[in-house]
């Protein structure tokens, strides 16, 4: 970084001026306290103010020590949330609210865009596909760059996918599967090359869990992932404690992120102390690599200039705006998103589901006795206190769990809008819109199931070998 | 770590308990801030000093917040510097003795060993071999657990070399040979694997420079150490760009490092900032995990339990108390080390040399007449003023950089101490110690030179081939 305030300023990103501003203010504070000769801490003063400005003018916000610039910053970081507003980061959804997470103020305070109606018609053109569920009814309901990732595609430039998990158990339940499903449909529609990320090294620095644990469940994991079925021709699966060994281009992007990016900005970004390890301090340029087709030599021959996109639940997207900040300087594109949201719990949509909870959710063990079960006894119901009051007020379907499902699993259009209309108007009753429910994830589950026996260990391996796709590049 | 201060403090490291005590500051500081009920406030305070309580019987020294545990810390961490004393860390050597650093006294604040008389006889008396002139003259001067390693030795249990190079430059002086001519020496009087980690991630990290030029200088600096004549069956050199990517092991243990090393605990240390990029922060996990035996699991057929011994520059030790504190709780035996003295640079011993100012050293690749001129017109002399003045009182070895070159490099014990005695006395000149400097380092180049001739970039490739070495474990 240059010294002079004044050595094109404008090149830099709104972080970047933030910690030219921080750093010089720390420069005031030293010279003040050292007893610096005046005319000395005068300059410094200057060029602190003129900092400011820059930042002012680049941000359109006041500089606020300790706090980067507004759409950098995550929620967990208390200084950067408002009192109503909901709590939204990799390791946390807290909300309020019974009906979820505010998605419309999110997409304001994340600085990203809503999907309309004109991007999803736009994706069904480029596609020729009518446009899946989960877009036309919200449930993909944000995004970053999408319009420049169909531009391409038209213009026949191809790009690929990438989503990922972190294997944190052995159990997974039905929420797990969105980004999934959704991905598998993006890549048959647009027919491109898929990599999936396992972060087994993340769950070894953030829970208590030895590396083979970690490891053993990303192996576990991507089994319940191949039985959604992806193509092992088009899709490569990996553990980072896997890939990270076994890539001569992976290492690579991670020290380039890791260079390009401070103690301070993920800080601010992800909410980082000084007493957290330096493992997970670093870990978010892990994250962020596979966001650059160099990562993968083998599957896109060496070409560092392929256009990623990321379709993940919007608590990843802190990671992808810190790629995103990256990119241009370390020379690649920046990634495009497609944001979810996230996937209510049995309980109640004000917070996200605990995998540790076995109540928490369906999940992908479960029996159909235990499906029906826990739908029966914990999904929140946005019915009525007596049948009386129900027939006569109707239910809630903007709270009622066993309704909200349904927009995820239940495809049928007419089908769901029949649901809603006899549950608000009260002549569907609470028990009858469970057993729908039950009927819909029964069958669901027992088929993931029967996939998932299929897949032997043997299967998880060859997706896990780094090796070409179906693809030229 | 447990909640309560009485769980075992006792098998607690003294930089964990000042972690421990920093936390509990920071609880009493925040309970405060948030007018917490004064009951609560109270039992903290009480934990706080129960905390700083052990953390002083543990250590002898009070706590003081920002300031770890003295042997440590590191000089370059301001408040830990006192006056007088010299400064030593990785990145810089500073004194203001003409004399050099005073390594005594380093002994003293990094808590290591003395190499002393009993334990040059008790190498000797392993080896069956003469002590290597590093080690008779003192610049291997220092050691940790060098007792434990010759304890094993004797009872047949063998062990391994680590050591290293930052690539920062294709230029070599000869003082970067000084740990490769004592490792060689160990290598063949031990009959031990040796693995020499070049790290060119550190030097894209720190300096202005791409990682492809980082590559580069790291495979040409390879050949000018393989030039100091390592068996190829017996060694294993790695550029971490190429070997992270290579390795099922070397991750895996960078990854436990960093789940075992705090930012509070770097910054004491390395005295990084806030300001400083994430890769910095989390790289001494990288330059850690060689000193475990299953980073290499093509050397040590997936042992993890052979002991490391690693002779490097006192400046390195930072690292490697690092990661003495982390081996025991990762399951890991703690390296040994053997710790020299710097080399000086022609014009004094006040500094550590730099790569970049090609008359602050010989260089190897300097011609016999560049030597003759750097020697005669830089190297810093020990004689008198006048010739008369030198003849009546003598010259001072003690600063005089020729001298202390030949102590270096000239193996002869006898001809060393005549010289000594010569210049001390008057009788011999400036000009006539220098001249024997030239004679000494004109052919030592040279044959440097011709054997580097003979490294091929094959051969190169062959050294920095992971493979099995000729030892069986």
């Amino acid at each position: 970084m240059a010294d002079s305030p004044n050595s094109d300023l404008k090149s830099l990103s709104p972080l970047q001026l933030f910690e030219r501003v921080t750093e010089q203010g720390e420069k005031v504070r030293a010279l003040k306290a050292g007893k610096a000769p005046k005319d000395e801490i005068d300059a410094a003063v200057r060029m602190l103010l003129s900092l400011k400005l820059s930042y002012k003018t680049t941000t359109g916000q006041d500089y606020q020590a300790g706090l980067p610039p507004k759409d950098l910053v995550l929620i967990n970081n208390g200084t950067a949330k408002e009192e109503d507003e909901d709590l939204v980061d990799p390791w946390n959804v807290q909300t309020s609210n019974a009906k979820g997470v505010d998605y419309d103020k999110l997409i304001v305070r994340f600085g990203s865009s809503k999907i309309d109606t004109d991007l999803i018609n736009r994706i069904e053109r480029a596609t020729g596909q009518k446009p899946h569920h989960f877009l036309r009814r919200g449930i993909f309901f944000s995004h970053r760059d999408m319009d420049q990732i169909l531009d391409a595609y038209e213009n026949k430039k191809s790009f690929y996918l990438y989503t990922g998990r972190g294997p944190s158990s052995q159990a997974m339940h039905v929420g797990h599967l969105i980004p999934f499903m959704f991905t598998k449909w993006l890549q048959e529609v647009f027919d491109v090359p898929l990599v999936i990320q396992l972060t087994d090294d993340e769950k070894y620095l953030w829970k208590d869990m030895t590396i083979e644990k970690a490891y053993e469940y990303a192996k576990e994991n991507a089994k319940d992932i191949i039985a959604c079925g992806f193509d092992i021709n088009k899709t490569f699966i990996f553990s980072d404690l896997d890939y990270l060994g076994a890539s001569t281009g992976f290492y690579k992007n991670i020290v380039k992120v890791q260079k390009h990016v401070t103690f301070n900005q993920v800080k601010g970004i992800f909410g980082f102390t000084d007493s957290d390890c330096i493992g997970k301090i670093s870990f978010p340029a892990i994250q962020a690599a596979p966001s650059f087709s160099s990562s993968f030599p083998q599957i896109f021959n060496g070409k560092d200039n392929i256009q990623c996109l990321i379709p993940c639940a919007i608590d990843q997207d802190p990671y992808f705006r810190m790629t995103r900040d990256v990119a241009p300087r370390i020379g690649q594109p920046k990634p495009a998103l497609l944001h979810s949201v996230f996937f209510p719990a049995l309980q109640g949509a004000q917070t996200k589901m605990s995998a540790s909870d076995p109540n928490s959710s369906i999940f992908l063990t479960d029996t159909p006795k235990q499906i029906k079960t826990k739908i029966n006894k914990h999904a929140f119901s946005g019915g009525r206190d007596t049948i009386e009051e129900h027939r006569k007020y109707g239910g809630n379907c903007d709270v009622d769990v066993s309704f909200m499902y349904l927009t995820f699993f239940l495809e049928d259009d007419d089908r769901l809008e029949q649901l809603k209309q006899a549950y608000t108007s009260g002549e569907l009753l609470t028990g009858e819109l469970k057993k729908v429910l039950i009927e819909t994830m029964q069958p669901l589950v027992a088929a993931h199931q029967e996939r998932r026996k299929q897949i032997t260990d043997e299967i998880v391996k060859q997706f896990m070998t780094p090796r070409k796709l179906a693809f030229e590049f």
